[in-house]
């Protein structure tokens, strides 16, 4: 029998989803690599689940998308389970840095040249190159079962297009790698580097696959549902500390101003996050703001975090 | 009869302090306003005050320092309450930096060139400027009161001899008040604006007054131990939000992650923190490391918020 | 009687212009300051004065106009003669800096934090501080005498509606010259050096004045038409460098490969060139191209410079 | 029979050489590339040849050393003479940047993001990829037989240490060329674009293959030794602007005003220069100083030019 909570949210969830479309009008689906330029405009989709395994889920929800950014903050956790945190946090920082996520600034005019932080592309890439494995594929195979385990889904795979198109157009990530390397930052093979870091951005899901893996997340590393812990809980605190104050790119701020809960965007429209202890919650809508984030989804988590009165702050 | 862990807490604080303190040595206590330097390079101290009244102290607790930075939390709120949040986020962003508190960078490179976040300089002299009042000395006495208010001590006042430095050497703080005059975030007489400024950075504080302002916070802007309600829950919110994202200068990253708490530091070397719900937090120790906080003070945040595990995360 | 080359250009100079005129369309006058912005919009003038004398002149050659950075050259000049080499670079560099004139990002971002170059507005507030005098009154008036007799026009005198309008709207200028002071290059009250540079640059000339100054910078110090030793040969060759590395703000380099002469623009559309031994010319088009050059005059420059091979190289 | 002025040279030469000697105390070669750090630190040479073949030479005039940057000038000529004017400054700008050579902050800052200009790694890297061949290898060889030509000297050819040094660690010039690729400035394959500019940075010369290098320049693309047109005047033109305003890295200012004559440096401590009309000079001495360009070959030619009044301004 569904908690009064959750049965409230099941009731209002489509009417807010409902008031947050019109919102999709406003964005533009991502267009920088050609394949998630086919991603249906005006979508919106959102499931929640519980930490008892109740679920709420309104509009889009089945719909399928790449990760992208969204992979960040659970390669950041797999590097720390590797190396710990004092390697980890001496090849990146953990300020968040006002710029684009794909920009090369800092690394020029702020010594010693490390990323800001691991949400930002030239973050995310300095954390795939930690990543234990001898082989970008041994790599990305551990990457993609972790995954697996945190989804409860054994299914999850790459979008191959997704994957060669990004590694196609990606010569800004191959730009920043570059740079990284001259840092002295990176090491390793840089066409490696990208291969584990494209593949894990091409990892397909949806927003149940989030929900359930935001709430691994909400439930400090372990998995409510099954009762494994899948994630130390330092670095689940770590994790949720960055979704704050970096997770929805240089909109951090804002976003933690109006909704209040650690969360992470990707450009696929996808948004991960969590209330504390209770929810896991998977959003996708695939036209972004200028930020890079879903215009309608973060809209309507800012309606329901108001609603239900979820910020963290 | 004081509560278990508030035994706890004045049991073991005399020696987390002591831990703490080698780290004033590191340090450097600010000189860019003369009157600053003359600060006890080796003091800290640190009250803690609960919503029940209880308190803990150790070390120079007793040490009267100005306010600087610290202030801008509680002006801001102010501004809310005086102009509500449309027209304060319309003349103030939201997102943190990466930049230097004192930076001019991002006026010049990112339209339209409002101040990032109300805690950098550029962003708490606009807010000083929205301040209500029809003279540079109605708004700084409105001000005062409310601080005298906050912090339950109506003996708060301003250091002259601090706030004269400033005013005489704060050429950076006008470069930006006219920058902010060009861009048109700033109406009226720069210098009343930064009169109003450099006067509530140099309203005086031990760490007793700066707990119990942060109690205010940590009550969601209720005052626990008179009953009286002083600030909307929703500006508590904001600048609780604030504190978390942007709060320690370009280092409110690594606080996050390290300790998690809602803070706000001053290059006096004070820092005002909270634990949501339970403790205002005042502490103080003017040598500061390289970004601008207090060397032992955030040292010894860390080691409490650790001990105690208090991160929000 | 003319020279051939000079009965040349009497010819040919009012079907060159003629080609040039339109480009005014295309340019906008200057309106950041308000008294600027009356300007004739499609107006465009020219006049060339050799070492012999001769004159040719063609459009609205005699419309007036304020001189604006176009000052900037000899007040350089003057603070060079009032304090040598040495003082004057302990102050400002000798480097273009690829960015607007009116940036302050270097003066942050490169250490010691002086002005690159004294054409830039830093740089040459910079200098309007090192001209000797015991007041704003005195040092004014000084450069006002040194521009009467560089032009050979003792009638020289301020546009006061100009002055005022500058200091009024200045709060970029104000802005840098606080930061300037911050870094320790400004010594002195900001407003009175701010006085200082806005008369200079409110001096209100015609072509033939322009002309008359560059002929006496092109006859390497000495005004050819009375024989008078006006500047050191040195100042000289220091000023004409500065003029081709920086004296059309960010767009020098584009007129030293499309010209190839010296010269000085200023907002007002004038601009200020010469051919070595040979011409000092003035010209006037106020519709200003996006580098903040005017646009005709460019335009006919480069037609003058191309027809007649004048590039220095 | 020498002309007076190269017999005074003869004679002054080896004193003025012994007089900026010292200077490469003060000096760093560069070891950004471990073959370059193995030049002789104190080493220091010149050689000047007169348009009528009459030459002198003092200090190690012999010591071979590669072209580096000293490339980009003729590779530029050949881009020009490959493509036009209109093409190649579609692809690089004009303007000096005032940022290092290898900076990437106006790619990203300043719209349209192409290289500022030729003189740039950037922009020299873009200039490389306009070379006209159908293949890196053929490129290069047009590239090098070019150079032969210019030298007069059959024998030139690469310093394949240098040349595969560079390469391995040249992730900056990567991480450039990328970013151009980016902003759509790059076409083709970076590897193949970077081999064509690492090869001609790695030719070897000494100092008399300069001088006759740059006599061709300063004879407007007239080989005067053998009557030969090798370059066309106006790509003489091009080349000797950027040489005066961007030649010198960000010191080209401070050359022009030092020196005031077309140069270009690279970081092997070569310095290619002329006087217009009237001789080529070649300067090696590897030690540098802090913008890259030879510290006492600098000194060297700022007292030559000032003992026979050279500048040309």
């Amino acid at each position: 029998m569904a908690s009064p909570e959750m049965k409230s949210i099941r009731q209002q969830l489509p009417r807010w989803l409902e008031t947050s479309l019109p919102c999709a009008t406003r964005g533009n689906v991502a267009s920088y690599i050609p394949e998630l330029s086919k991603a249906p405009h005006n979508a919106l989709g959102i499931t929640l689940l519980s930490a008892t395994g109740e679920s709420a889920s309104a509009g889009d929800c089945g719909l399928r998308f790449t990760m992208q950014s969204i992979s960040k903050v659970f390669t950041l956790i797999l590097a720390l389970m590797d190396n710990g945190e004092d390697e980890v946090f001496s090849k990146v920082g953990m300020e968040p840095t006002g710029d684009n996520f794909n920009s090369m600034l800092k690394l020029e005019l702020v010594r010693p040249g490390i990323p800001f932080n691991p949400m930002i592309n030239a973050g995310a890439i300095t954390v795939s190159s930690l990543i234990r494995g001898s082989s970008p594929e041994e790599k990305s195979e551990r990457i993609l079962h972790f995954f697996k385990d945190l989804a409860g889904n054994d299914r999850l795979d790459y979008d191959m297009g997704v994957y060669r198109s990004e590694s196609d157009t990606g010569n800004l990530n191959r730009s920043i790698s570059f740079f990284l390397k001259e840092n002295g930052v990176l090491s390793g093979d840089v066409e490696e580097v990208l291969d584990v870091y494209f593949r894990h951005c091409s990892i397909v899901v949806d927003c149940a696959d989030l929900a359930r893996m935001a709430l691994v997340l909400a439930s400090n590393g372990t998995d409510p549902l099954t009762g494994k812990q899948l994630i130390p809980r330092r670095y689940v605190q770590i994790a949720k500390t960055f979704m704050t104050t970096c997770g929805m790119y240089n909109a951090s701020g804002e976003f933690a101003i109006q909704v209040g809960l650690p969360a992470k965007s990707g450009v696929s429209g996808g948004i991960l996050t969590l209330v504390p202890e209770r929810y896991g919650i998977g959003v996708v809508g695939p036209a972004l703001n200028d930020k890079g984030n879903s215009y309608a989804g973060v809209h309507l988590l800012q309606t329901i975090s108001r609603e239900l009165d979820w910020s963290m702050f």
